[in-house]
């Protein structure tokens, strides 16, 4: 392209997307896992990136990306702006990296301008927020929060490589993750943009999203005892069929979350035993997944799922098992920067939506010690975690202006 | 045990039963699979049974061990008896073996008596009804209806060896299977006595029943595509899950065998992709097995099952695949043969109860060349395919006396 016509930051933007997903450990997917050398490979692109913004960049003690955009006076306290460069396996190449680009983007084009103003702007690419190596997720952010299990260093890969021994060998010392957390007085907010991951705005028609909330879950683990038999030689009325109560368990559930806008529930894994076409399944085990922004309505719902479960279970004579193997409460975006956000979108000519967020993100960890916000960005079909996940051009253009009009008219509020 | 004092019928069946259940692959539960050491050492103690009997005993081209008792005069046509030896992997002891064991033990006791038939009784002790190691069922019957498919010769287990191979490594010839075929005009019927394998006797408080019939089956596979979507970003309303789909069907295709009391149906297999706690399945793919004793209920079944999946696939917005996969017709048992079943019953004291067999049996090869009837002995809790399978001494002796009852009064009729 012809360097006298300036990109838009939406094509400097997507350009950029598409250079970090060309660092991947899968060919046609896009797999960057936390401490492989495709962290590595990333960690230095975004670096340089950084630094061509202007920007003091450095790897954090948790292999963190940090950058820092001075204020019109040294030492001031940052908006940090930010997300997550490690991917599921075979993923799409929005989720997470539009938010660190994005936020480069705009600094860069402050920098551009010369534009210095009344507090500093952070930006942190976090190393680890899917969890994929080490089955812990927000690794990245909490060590930020300074919220770290220490007991996360123990746990191991598929290899069996403790995350202690993948930290050093990648150069990083876990008795210096310390080092990464930061002080409440050090950030005014939080703020991250992202991919919503589902089709709300979509169906809205708008390219850009206010997230009230990241939604608190529920997840549970259920089996139902029931006698396995053979297909053809035990009457429908004298089986303990688990597969057929599992069934009515899940479309119990399934009614029951439509009856309430605001909650999602899901049942994602089923594993019926001995399964066999001619055996009747003697043991059943299932998830489910619920979500709500509403602490109070998730736990209701719970409640209510457990209940019909149990009644479904008592009439078939089944045994029922269930477990609670996830609870996280809702994490509530403050809404003095959610406002700010609305009045960018407004003042970009597009109505203002507000929705929470099912999915989880590192502002789930970063409210331990700061305000958090969230800009969500209309996605292709809702489609993500998959390498068909996709973002406009014009959308990421529309989402980048309307950061950088958040930041540029910032008003810290608090501490 | 004294040897003054004889043991009852079923006191010797059932210490045969223990002394085949010996030989097994497996330590804890029963394995006996075709053409492997197993299958050689049952056999050659069957024959060893059946010559104690009085029987000419060998084993024939197929490995199904063959037992005659002549009649007043040699060369009669014969009312032959008979079940299988081979077992599912981890089985029970008496699904088969009680079959063959119960008619030497009536054998035996009618040479004891110096009594000869006016026709002539056999024995067969079939090689490999369950299917196990070849994938195929009702080898040995097959060939002895001369109806086996001599493409099975070149199927292969798990290891890659091909029946053939492995006939011939048991000192048997593909070729010559033949052989072990039998003319139409030798036998006047085949009575086989088998476990229930079902609760029906046990809830009918009776020790055996008459089987009016082996029920035909349908098999489908089923799968439903939706679509995969994050199990917290996507509302309910704008969800294309495949499981709840599935769920759906399920349920209604119990509903719909539990409306007629000769029906069964049943969802043994279940699958749903990708299968993860925080996605929305968006394939789901099951099995049904449907079985009646009547064919025009079963195939009247299965098309309204297929209609109702159609019907919720339509509602969902999910695509729905149907295949059937396996289908076979009812087998009649012969009233003539029935009725004597029944009188023998009668005579012992017992109420007449008839049922079908959900279960499939080598009656249905045998059917090709003779009229079949079967005997069906309660089992408690109506286990079977399992360790726990088992009939009670006295259960095993009132079928014996049944047997040898329709042996000693047997009318043959038609050719």
């Amino acid at each position: 392209m012809d360097q006298a016509v300036p990109l838009s930051l939406g094509e400097e933007i997507t350009a950029r997307i598409d250079a970090l997903a060309a660092i991947s450990a899968t060919p046609d997917a896009i797999t960057r896992v936390f401490l492989t050398p495709q962290h590595r490979g990333a960690a230095d692109m975004l670096m340089a990136w950084m630094r061509e913004a202007g920007m003091a960049a450095h790897l954090d003690a948790i292999g963190n990306v940090c950058g820092r955009y001075e204020g019109a006076s040294s030492g001031r306290s940052c908006l940090m702006l930010g997300s997550h460069y490690d991917t599921v396996r075979d993923a799409g190449r929005w989720d997470g990296p539009l938010g660190i680009i994005t936020a480069i983007a705009c600094v860069a084009d402050l920098h551009r301008r010369h534009v210095r103003l009344p507090f500093a702007v952070e930006i942190v690419g976090f190393a680890d927020e899917e969890g994929v190596r080490f089955g812990s997720t927000l690794l990245g952010s909490r060590a930020v929060a300074g919220t770290l299990d220490r007991r996360v260093f123990d746990s191991t890969d598929v290899d069996g490589v403790s995350m202690r021994d993948a930290m050093a060998a990648f150069g990083l010392d876990a008795a210096l993750v310390g080092q990464a957390a930061r002080a409440r007085g050090d950030i005014h907010a939080y703020l991250e943009l992202h991919i919503e991951q589902g089709p709300v705005l979509e169906s809205e028609h708008l390219p850009v999203g206010v997230v009230t909330a990241i939604s608190g879950a529920t997840r549970l683990a259920v089996s139902l005892d029931g006698f396995a038999g053979h297909a053809g030689t035990v009457p429908m009325a004298l089986r303990r069929d688990a597969l057929a109560g599992a069934a009515e368990c899940i479309v119990a559930i399934e009614s029951l979350c439509k009856s309430d806008e605001a909650l999602v529930g899901t049942v994602g894994i089923i594993d019926a035993r001995p399964g066999a076409t001619n055996v009747i399944p003697g043991r059943v085990s299932f998830t489910v997944d619920v979500r709500s922004a509403s602490d109070a309505d998730r736990k209701r719902a719970v409640t209510d799922i457990a209940r019909r479960i149990e009644a479904i279970a008592r009439r078939r004579d089944l045994v029922p098992h269930i477990d609670v193997t996830h609870e996280s409460g809702t994490v509530s975006c403050a809404l003095w920067l959610s406002s700010q956000i609305g009045d960018a979108i407004a003042a970009e000519g597009h109505r203002i939506l507000t929705l929470p967020s099912g999915a989880g993100h590192d502002g789930m960890a970063m409210i331990d010690i700061t305000a958090i916000a969230m800009i969500f960005v209309r996605c292709r079909g809702g489609i993500s975690h998959n390498p068909a996940e996709h973002a406009s051009v014009e959308d990421v253009d529309t989402a980048a202006r309307v950061l950088l009009r958040v930041i540029e008219n910032f008003r810290p509020v608090g501490p």
